[in-house]
């Protein structure tokens, strides 16, 4: 894709490499505590939640974390075991999805479900997750817990409503919003949320910074589904057009049906209920999708969170960090190009 | 089966109900915050949780919790969200379990997973294990905190190992210990253990019941690997046989192998690799056991850990609740005759 008016006013391709730089230290203390607190005595823990953990993630959760606690000047290392336990939250969410959406690639490689099967993808998982609990108790704030114990549950109830709704041509806009705040953004928003509880701001940092990760999170997630239609395998490191022969109703498949002629309604309805899985229908779905603008729309969308996101910065302008956070939005919004 | 013999010492069967009646009052306030912490906005979780949840199960572990809280003469409430948390983690691992041995019935029902589809299971079990430890936030002591995340990655640890173990017969009778001593005795353990965390009770208490939580979860463990082999359906509420069929290699199946000729250590090797999974292959393994003193020997080793539960409450003698807690040993051994 080549869409140079969309980006948000800078002149050199967006990176994530001041938020890189900024928290290098921190997070080879994080790596560090990831790959330690994933050994097991039993073999196939490591060996299979290393495949996840060690196959090019760009650890953005936990990396939030970290340069959100720069972002307030917090000087401890209280926040290593916490980001470490956000990353493991996600790596279990990952390994469950893929079981879930019967993935058979991520980030370039094959997924563990493919690899070692179902069974111990979902138990690998719930190892994880438990151990994420694990370090955080060891983190030791009961604030912390709480918002990442619930933001847990956020996510697990995202999911199964994103599961409900599949293959549900129906689904809006809005309950679209909602799955995607509880599956993406909650995890995002709780991890820059506990930097504040670590370094002991007030309520008002705590949801500024909550609100900087949600709508971060949010665009992410709308880049992500835009890619699934508008990229190639290569790019994206994982199979295109998953989210189409899964009957995923994201919001180009939206926009696209709402906006769509009687024969694409038609069209559009039975590739979600599954009758329309050949490379010539995604090839279809993609042109009606171009027909549509649904793609340019949905990139408009997160482009607008996007902004909300780097407004949420505005209390903690002229600090160091400030642009770096930025710029994270920026990348995350940059992909789609 | 009839074993009066392998009777502990009673006249009459031992029962759960003087444990049941010493904590009715406060496990009608762990069910209220069971039903009332299982609901969401999304109906599926609800009504997949509550298909299990209501299904008949006897609450042993949150039981516990609150039958150890008695003997500890604790009069608070601060551990009926712990024992709800208690039963959550049972539910979500057995929802887990379920999918992972494409399980077809549970207590006498269809399985949520045969009912709902693996995915849902799984992520329902996600949500119910991140709702557990938001109740334990709730509750706010660190330290039960810490041994119910510790015991939940030990959980997980332990199916993972005995996933690795299935279809292998050179599995031995240390490995089999270790396996159940994670998979069940360590939230049995960390069930009893909590009460004396939310009385202040000392160390010496807390690794009291700790013991006695363990040994109970061995013995019950072993009780139901020799259940699997000599029940009908309809008495043990699951398929008969599924272990047999899953080739698992429980303590009945290590005990008849090592002792068998060689003929029937190739109907065994055969059998757990899978290749004998008829109703007469069954028969045929119940009937070497029977020869092999397979499950009167499982049935053995289960008595002698409930007698270490029983004597691991030597230091609460003579308090009323104490009866209680010994015959509920008696009561899962007795499950078998």
């Amino acid at each position: 894709m080549t869409a140079s008016t969309h980006r948000l006013g800078r002149d050199t391709s967006p990176s994530l490499d001041p938020m890189i730089a900024l928290v290098a230290q921190d997070m080879d203390c994080v790596n560090a505590v990831i790959l330690d607190r994933m050994q097991s005595r039993i073999p196939l823990i490591p060996e299979l939640a290393g495949h996840l953990i060690a196959g090019g993630g760009k650890r953005m959760r936990p990396m939030l974390t970290l340069a959100c606690a720069r972002l307030l000047d917090y000087a401890g290392t209280g926040h290593h075991k916490l980001a470490a336990a956000v990353e493991f939250i996600h790596t279990a969410t990952l390994l469950h999805d893929d079981v879930v959406d019967h993935s058979g690639m991520r980030r370039g490689r094959k997924t563990a479900n493919i690899i070692w099967g179902n069974s111990a993808s979902v138990l690998v998982g719930d190892f994880l997750f438990s151990r994420s609990f694990e370090l955080m108790v060891e983190a030791g704030s009961l604030k912390a817990l709480q918002i990442l114990s619930h933001a847990s549950a956020v996510i697990a109830e995202g999911e199964v409503n994103q599961l409900t709704a599949q293959r549900r041509i129906d689904t809006d806009e809005s309950q679209y919003l909602e799955i995607i705040d509880a599956k993406t953004a909650a995890l995002f928003a709780a991890a820059c949320r506990i930097a504040a509880v670590v370094a002991e701001r007030d309520e008002a940092e705590e949801l500024a910074l909550d609100s900087y990760g949600r709508n971060l999170g949010i665009a992410f997630q709308l880049v992500d589904d835009a890619i699934d239609y508008a990229s190639d395998g290569a790019t994206m490191g994982k199979d295109v057009g998953d989210d189409f022969r899964d009957g995923k109703v994201t919001l180009p498949v939206i926009l696209a049906y709402a906006r769509g002629d009687e024969e694409d309604r038609a069209f559009w309805k039975a590739a979600i209920a599954g009758h329309r899985t050949s490379d010539e229908d995604l090839a279809h779905a993609t042109a009606l999708m171009e027909k549509a603008g649904a793609i340019a729309d949905t990139l408009a969308r997160a482009r607008h969170y996007g902004q909300l996101a780097i407004e949420a910065l505005e209390p903690f302008d002229g600090r160091p960090a400030r642009d770096a956070l930025a710029e994270a939005v920026e990348f995350a919004i940059a992909r789609a190009y």
